[in-house]
């Protein structure tokens, strides 16, 4: 097992990483004190690993939430559900709460752990890739409103993160791609070796060997705690994390949440960042093509829906938490390995790259 | 005019008290770094002060929401229809909230500004004396929840809290009857000598004396101020701010939210928590007639609703933010001039407290 901290003053905490964590009950417990317990999971990870991490929890008061899976329930709604439950059992500001999923549970029980009176302590147990690599680290948690992805949350650092690569064999291959376009991210913006590595290896990554998944996973988490440990609260550079996130936050709201996975529309977005990157002379056409190969060979979307004109797209752009007094800005990039700071760009090059692919408006 | 800073490192801010506040467009304007404001205000409020505000920000663009009067709006999907106002004008991370109210639109708007892109600049104009001298400062924020009051919240600190005494010649008797109870509890939980101030110059500050107003508002924010400056999470001394309100809380919510106001649920509550000291040997017969009598003059209700039964209170208590692995705990007079911190109280004591006043169970 692997241990990494991020630093993050009092409010740092370990990421631990390695095959078979869950079957750890020390690691989960040394976190918890308290004897009130709350599990927040949904319908599609409670048959698989509920029982294997409730059974370390027979000494604590334990109540189970099961949510329903899907970006369509990242709402303020689903939230309130929770702090029913809490409130139904008379649940105490120092009861732990332990979120049992992937992305989008974490972020609602996050959130709801952060508001449940002003603060409880949570737990995060990510359980697919994406969650692993990127949503269960760093403290962003919130939920969607129907006009705009992410905009209502907290800053919220959990104890802990635990990351079992085992459940990644229960994933399925299209919630597996979606993660893999977070992980060539960190590439992308701040580490061309990893991108390199994962260029070189990813049919081993895509045919889940243990070793590549493991190796990811880490140089991910080293990167994003890096990240984080230098901006928690996006003052400036944390932001290099949202590449390829304006699109396609616009991308899950224009078209309804739960059509596209996160990791599918960032990649659609990546794509987008990266043509408009080589508009504005940063990339070359070779690195716009590298780019793009590798995420079609993970088997992922790089080109927007068709019914989303590019004035729908920039409406939805408007609303984006790196703009500043409405004025649209997005994270490019210098250079495959180097993620630009948000930089305002011209309505008519950013049309040129909406355009720019088979769509007809 | 008279400033406090309230100190906080790097969220410290400054709470502004005088006569005439209002009409300083300076004051106000030195705080926002935006061009895009919302003011959050009621429709009470609205009428008598928006113009007032509005006016100094013709250089902004402004949006106003405007939200019904009563504790009973103090809900999740009140604060939804914050979000909406501020998605739909395609409002920043950089916009500024500024909540022009009593508690209810301070507390509400404040946990809006927490969470909206995670949180945006906001500044507190309050209206009521309540508001002005306990929930404009310090930082909780939040709303109610059908099964508890205050449950769901964020600890955010404002730009700055600008405090003007003219506006309480427009609020109602009641209202400043309901302020009056926390400026009392001040004197009783850390400062005995405010305490006999208020028990001398009770006719005066009734009247609407300006001087005696100003001097009220003024040792409030003092003493809020420095609780707050040690502990601003509570996670231990704060919480003596809370006399009177476990009781006061469960009031509120037992009875539904609205039919008392939030300071005459505490001033019962302070009467509760008073009797219950005198149970356990803290205070004197006397302590607790003097207690009762000033809350009397100011015209607050000093006993429990007939139709809240003591099980009812029980249960309703068990949630609570001081209590601990579902322990109820309590916030005590020690003596006139100094609170104990939260204690475990024998069920059978708070019982005869419970059973004390004029109801039947």
């Amino acid at each position: 097992m692997n241990t990494m901290q991020v630093e993050l003053g009092d409010r740092s905490y370990p990421i631990y990483m390695g095959v078979g964590n869950l079957d750890k009950a020390d690691l989960l417990i040394q976190h918890i004190k308290s004897k009130q317990v709350i599990i927040v999971t949904n319908e599609t990870v409670a048959p698989l690993y509920l029982q294997q991490v409730s059974r370390h929890l027979q000494q604590f008061q334990v109540e189970v939430v099961i949510l329903p899976d899907g970006e369509q329930y990242k709402t303020l709604s689903t939230v309130e559900t929770v702090f029913t439950a809490l409130l139904s059992k008379q649940f105490s500001r120092n009861a732990t709460l332990i979120a049992l999923g992937g992305g989008v549970v974490g972020d609602i029980s996050g959130f709801a752990a952060a508001c449940y009176q002003r603060g409880i302590p949570f737990i995060q147990i990510p359980t697919t890739l994406l969650a692993q690599v990127d949503s269960s680290v760093g403290g962003k948690t919130g939920v969607n409103h129907a006009l705009g992805k992410n905009m209502i949350g907290a800053f919220y650092q959990p104890q802990c993160v635990i990351i079992d690569v085992n459940v990644l064999a229960t994933l399925d291959d299209r919630q597996l791609a979606a993660g893999i376009a977070e992980v060539i991210k960190y590439g992308l913006i701040r580490d061309y070796d990893f991108f390199s590595w994962i260029e070189v290896n990813i049919d081993k990554i895509l045919a889940r060997d243990e070793t590549a998944l493991t190796y990811i996973i880490e140089q991910s988490c080293r990167n994003k705690a890096e990240v984080v440990a230098a901006d928690e609260r996006e003052s400036g550079t944390r932001a290099i994390l949202n590449l390829g996130h304006t699109f396609g936050h616009a991308i899950e709201t224009g078209v309804g949440y739960g059509r596209y996975l996160h990791g599918e529309a960032v990649a659609i977005g990546t794509c987008q960042a990266a043509d408009l990157s080589r508009r504005m002379g940063l990339l070359t056409d070779i690195d716009v093509e590298r780019i793009e190969t590798l995420l079609r060979k993970v088997g992922l979307p790089t080109e927007p829906p068709v019914d989303l004109s590019a004035e729908e797209f920039i409406n939805l752009m408007a609303v984006d938490k790196k703009n500043v007094d409405g004025e649209i800005r997005l994270i490019l990039l210098n250079k495959i390995g180097e993620a630009s700071l948000p930089i305002g760009v011209e309505r008519s090059v950013l049309l040129e790259t909406l355009n720019h692919y088979g769509r007809t408006d």
